[in-house]
This record gives C-alpha cells, structure tokens and sequence, in this order.
C-alpha cells in the first residue's frame, strides 16, 4: 500500500469491529482497505481497545507516538465501551450534527487519537439508538434535507423520522432480538435448529406469515405454540417453522409502525444481504415502497461526515 | 405412618417431581403424605426413574418385588421421558376418560408397577398437552358435566373449552416462557434482573399493562424496548419493568384468547400462588370473572380419578 494512511474508520458494535483505513480525500473513496474481526465491545475492557486495533491493522498499524486519528460509531461509547459517549438530543441535525459530542478516550494509547460519537436519545417515549445514527449521517450526506421515513432493521430494529434532514423522532423494534431468544433460549429451539437452511418453500411461508400479522396483531405472540405442536404432530418441517416466525414478528413491526409513522412521505431502508431483502418484500406487501441502501457504505459514510466536521472546524 | 402404602401419585414434569403416597379410599383425601424433589423428566434417562422415586421415597420406598403402583403424569410420558404415552384425540371424556390411554414403561424396576398417562393432542390448529389434562380430570371430578372454559396459567398456559365434561378445543400459549426468554435472554436482562423484587408500585404498574396490552395489540412486541431505553435513561426501575413486561404479556394473552373463547358460559382459573392471583386480577379488568381452584389439587384429584378408572376396571 503506498498510498498513506490518514485515519481509520471504525464501527465498533457489541459483537464486531468492522475498520477502514482511509487515506487522502474526505469521502468513502479514500478507502485503502477494509477489515473485520470479532473483538467486539462486549470482550473488550476499556484499556483492550488500543490493542484490539494495532492486532487487526496488522503491518498497517502506526508505531508508537503516531497518534492516528481514529473516528469510531457504535457500542464502544455505551457505558462499560472504551469510553462513555452519551447521547444527543432530538432534534439532530443529521447532516452538520455528524461527529458532535464526541468524546476522547483516557486508554487511547499513544499510536491513536481516537474520537467516540455519541447515541441519539429521545425522551417520550423513551428510546436510544448507538451506531445507526451515523448510517442516518451518510444517508443524509448524499441526500441532503431528507423528508420522510428510514427503516433500518437489525438485532434492534430502528424507524426514524427525518424532517428536512433532522432526525425529529424514532422507535426501536427488537425484532431481530426477540427471534434469536425464541428460537435460543424456549421449546421452540427444539423444533427450528439454527441449522436447518432454508428450503424452496420458505420464502413462501414467510411471506404468508407476514401477512397474517399484518392482519392480525395478536398472532405473532398467541400462536407461538403452534411452530412447537405443529412440528411434534409432523405438520411443519423446521425451515418453515423459523420463516413463519421470522414473517410473524416481521410483519408485527411493520404493522405496529405503520400506524405511528406517516408513509406518504418517502421512505428508505437500510440494510444489507438476505434480512434487507425479506424486509423488502414484507414492506411490499404492506404497500410501503421502499428502496434499499446498503448498510455498511453508509455507516463509512457517516463515519466521513463525523470526520469532515471534527477535523475541518478544529483539527486534532 | 402405620396406614398401609397403596399406590403413588405422581406429577411428573419438566423440571420437577411432585408425588403423593396414598392409603386406602380412592380419593385425594387418602393421600398419606406428599414429596417434590428436582428430578424432572429434564434431567432423568427412562432408567433412571425408578431410583428418583425410591430416593424421594425414602422410608416409605416398598422393597424389590413390591410392585407398588405409580399414576404418572406430565412430561415423564413425552418422547424422551420415562416412556413415551402419546396423546389421546379430541373430543376427550375428562371424566371416563381419565387414565386412558396409558403405557407401562420397560423400565419399571421390580418396586413399582408405574403407568404413565397420556397428554391430550388437537390436531387443527396443532397443539398438545401434557400434565393438564390431568388436572381438567381432577375438576370434573368435582364438576361433573361442566360446560365453559378453564384457563391453566403457566410456563404454556392452556385455555380449554369443555362441552358437558368433554375437551372440544384448547390453545397454548407461551406466555409464561416468552416471559422468561425475554428476561433472561435479551438485554432486557440487563434492566430487569430477576432477583430484584416487586415493590409497592408493581402491581398497579402490572394493571396498567394489562390495561394497555388489552387496548393495542400491537403493544406487547412494539414497545419492548422502551423498557431498556426507559432504564437507560433513568425512567423505570427494575420491578416496574419486569411487572409491565408481565402485565403485557398476560394482557395479550387474555385480549387473544377472548376473541377465541366463549366467555359467556362458566369460566374456572386453575393456578396457584401469585401467578394465579395475577391472572385472577387481570381477567377481572378484561371484565371475565373466574374463580380461582388450586391446581396442585386438582392434578392429585385427576390421578385419582386416572386411579379408580384404571384399577378397577382391570386391575393390574
């Protein structure tokens, strides 16, 4: 890599650190290369952070005193993170807000000069997002003053309110959460193993699945016995029994959303592989038309933008 | 104990094993003394299970050769159990047909003569039971003909319609288990451990769920977070949180099954302790009156009835 290394990127969740190393240039363009590994926030102690990155930069590290801007998203500014990071307030400027708030770590070693972005937090009703915030800010740095709805599913899914570019209100679904503790932690491991793929009649019973919650908000909750009885008298084969639930709780969210958010307004959603794509389709049959952007290039994005207004105005 | 030692009763469940040892008269009114230890079906291969009794027995354990009969129910009888008893077919005679059914495990050991009862399967919309049948057995034994509904609160709480003493229909829901899933295996844990106890606001906190639960179906999935997010931010503490998740949960419960059931006939609750005054409680406030019979009794009064059907027609 001849090119130099200016700053690392950094979307350091709960379970997974994902980093670029950008070099010249303010945009996702300047990316030299990508790395993953799964030194999440959730193994990590304070002081492990500074490690973490120099063992997955590898022969790309800095060298002692370097102190190499680092921009980071994500569960590393969660109390317990590599430094508490708090949350902003609603209304958040989405586009100039990128990178406000931040907070400099104690343990940042002396190869980096890393910077922690905050959560958004809104207060009636209560609720937080950490990460998704900067998705929202490079969705907004290519789509300036954005007026309408963005969805972006996950572990905890997020709808949120953009008004000419500032983010007014949200909600968090725990969609993604309450699937993996039902099929992980009842009965209905028992009978839709993790491991049991997908078959050609999945995507069929998901999206019927996803219709019946559309139209019945009690079921996803009153006919969970139903995967578990329907499995033990041979009715449903396991890969059906995970897509049905899968649409169940699917469908539950956008039936629940789509009475608290106005949809006449545009709507984007943002996500990535095979749930971006089943949210798609369930959205459709809701008649809630939604184009998808990719997830991970967005939060690069953000992670631009919180580095074009921290080092621009007041450079480290 | 100088009165003889006629048979045992035993509830035979997942996690525990609850037995009674019966003298002479056919009834609950014989029963000697009762025991419950941890040896659930869970934890036991079928070889085991005549030692787990002979352990809980203890000086009242009858010697090699005895052949001492034992009328098992719950989940000693599901696949995997002491031996497997199948389900009988609905409609089911809840007053003749209390110890149909049954097997004779291969591994009865030369002390007991056990037999295991069967669960009780409905084929559309699939579901089964399993231990609760035994205790539909027990009251109609007091209640001969009874015709309504019976509700059994629980890890899979039962809502059962009867027709002059026979089972029509029945429906399963987990409440009890998404409850402890969502507790235990989300970061709800975080917010809501479950040694902190209720304190004074609780209960009113739990009605007011209930209340909202009854009123948004939508609710019980849709605002699951907020309990995080309002622990984050300082809004919930920790037994408010865990009795609102509960009062929603039984709130959906209750709000689906009362569009399913005629609640115009005679409804009977069938539960113990706090989780049994709780639904008692939130049925009141679905307006639905049921009166509340204690389901530990009732299931010995359904081995007995299993009992007397058994013995005296063939006795073994």
């Amino acid at each position: 890599m001849s090119e130099a290394l200016r700053w690392i990127a950094a979307d350091w969740g709960t379970s997974r650190l994902r980093i670029w190393g950008m070099g010249a240039g303010r945009g996702a363009d300047a990316a030299l290369f990508a790395r993953a590994s799964d030194q999440g926030m959730a193994r990590l102690a304070p002081g492990d952070y500074p490690a973490a990155l120099t063992a997955l930069l590898g022969d790309q590290a800095p060298g002692p005193g370097a102190l190499l801007p680092v921009v980071v998203c994500g569960m590393a500014g969660a109390a317990g993170g590599w430094a508490e990071a708090g949350y902003g307030a609603l209304p958040w400027d989405a586009g100039q807000g990128a990178g406000s708030g931040f907070v400099r770590p104690d343990a940042g070693g002396d190869r980096f000069a890393p910077v922690i972005l905050p959560g958004l937090a809104q207060t009636d009703p209560p609720d937080v997002m950490r990460g998704e915030e900067t998705q929202i800010a490079g969705f907004i740095a290519a789509n300036p003053g954005f007026t309408g709805t963005l969805i972006l599913p996950g572990t905890h899914s997020k709808w949120v309110t953009l008004d000419r570019g500032l983010v007014r209100g949200f909600r968090s679904f725990m969609t993604g959460e309450v699937f993996a503790a039902l099929t992980g932690a009842t009965i209905l491991r028992l009978t839709m193993p993790s491991d049991a793929p997908p078959d050609d009649a999945s995507d069929e019973t998901f999206l019927g699945a996803v219709a019946a919650a559309l139209d019945d908000p009690h079921l996803p909750l009153s006919d969970l016995f139903s995967l578990r009885a329907g499995a033990l008298l041979g009715h449903d084969p396991a890969p059906q029994g995970r897509a049905r639930l899968s649409g169940w709780l699917i469908g539950a969210e956008i039936a629940a959303a789509r009475r608290a958010f106005d949809l006449g307004s545009p709507i984007a959603l943002i996500g990535a592989g095979d749930l971006g794509a089943r949210y798609r389709s369930a959205l459709a049959l809701a008649e809630i038309k939604a184009p998808l952007f990719d997830g991970e290039a967005l939060v690069l994005d953000g992670l631009c933008a919180a580095y074009r207004n921290i080092f621009d105005g007041d450079p480290a």
